[in-house]
């Protein structure tokens, strides 16, 4: 990676993976470079806060203000060569599907693609809701009788539902991924997008994944090793870039696992 | 509406409108036929079921499965003349968006769309929550001490952030949209959208958002009225079509409302 000339900036908070990784693992994916700007640059996460989290009425440069990070900058793609500025993880992989060749050239395909991503990052806030059920500025401990309850019912139903879905998505491209892809004849962010959500939810429930895996042998044994020895990611994954997950989505509590 | 003629099919749950509104609003705005096959079609819930509710490999005509409607088909669109089906509400929006004419032309302004549409669902799956906060699937009684933690924190935290960064949006459109439209100047499916959300939290939360609007008056004041006198939603407003809230994703428990 070369961030001095980087074309992307991706702003989002330091130390976690969280959010952020669905959008590093497209770049990390294409070998493309691109700013993990709290994570790389002195004061970053003071600009991340500046665009992302400021109460006014735009982000930076013309655009509209952000609800949350992660958000993507791309100086000289906005209006008057300004930067553009786009926030919502499923809408920054939209873009980048397009910019970086992560989506299949079909109409249709590119919209399968984008479904399954969206599919992948509900199943990412159902997780979040393991640990934070009711309220996400309050601390885990004072939700845990709560987080037990949703913990449950996220293992037990809707886990297996979604990791049905994905299986299924995957035998239906099978003519084409040769179950190592979920759209189409290659990579695309809808593959980086549940790697990553499958990962989390390994590190976050790894009693309840080992069960799982073995209901959904494609997902685990075809899917997953595919994204993980695609070049750019297997170097990413070796490299101090990949963040160790903690206290962002992704949380292990021993208690909200399968007992 | 010529429901025998149109070349959009709704595939959604019938008697609710739920999370199939969002993709209503945008055909009714532009006077644009679709079918919404559960409600208009004999037998049309089974056709839905058939395709979003399956537990096969493809929803039909060589598409994908589909996690949970509503999903949209257009019969013609897909690979060798077969109908393309599309699933995830903001997936629908965005292919809507650029069919019917509900996005701005540059591309900066449909990302900024979908941006706005994506953080209105979100707000639409944090309002699902306080009455289902533990398992979508059990009785709201069954989980009623949690829903009143969780509508508590909706209701004080979430709702006023939300509304904030809509009223934001919307005065840093000041200049083209005239405090009319969110982004552009004239509507898109990001208005039509947050003009939903309100709309159902009005029906779910009467005493919250009647306090809450007085400190956004230009969301309750201009944006939503400006939706509303949008003459396809007048009309769509004033007919049968329009559904009655009850025990979708907007449902009004007095309890969870400020007391």
């Amino acid at each position: 990676m070369a961030p001095s000339h980087a074309q992307y900036e991706l702003l989002y908070h330091p130390g976690i993976p969280g959010r952020g990784e669905f959008i590093r693992l497209a770049f990390e994916a294409k070998g493309v470079a691109y700013t993990d700007v709290a994570n790389e640059q002195k004061d970053g996460y003071s600009t991340v806060q500046a665009v992302c989290m400021n109460k006014g009425t735009e982000s930076v440069d013309g655009n509209p203000p952000v609800f949350s990070s992660p958000a993507l900058r791309i100086p000289g793609a906005g209006l008057d060569g300004q930067a553009l500025v786009i926030a919502q993880t499923p809408n920054i992989l939209w873009y980048l599907g397009e910019k970086l060749g992560l989506v299949p050239d079909d109409e249709g395909g590119k919209y399968h693609v984008q479904q399954v991503a969206l599919t992948a990052l509900d199943l990412t806030n159902e997780t979040h809701d393991t640990h934070h059920p009711l309220a996400v500025m309050q601390y885990y401990e004072d939700q845990k009788e709560a987080a037990l309850a949703k913990a449950k019912d996220v293992r037990e139903n809707r886990i297996p539902k979604y990791l049905s879905y994905f299986s299924r998505v995957l035998e239906h491209n099978a003519p084409h991924g040769k179950r190592k892809f979920l759209v189409g004849s290659y990579l695309t962010y809808a593959d980086t997008t549940v790697w990553q959500v499958l990962n989390g939810l390994l590190f976050a429930f790894p009693k309840e994944m080992e069960a799982r895996r073995k209901e959904f042998p494609a997902l685990f044994e075809e899917l997953y090793p595919a994204v993980q020895e695609v070049e750019g990611i297997r170097q990413y994954l070796a490299s101090e870039r990949r963040l160790a997950y903690s206290s962002g989505v992704f949380r292990y509590y021993p208690e909200l696992d399968r007992q």
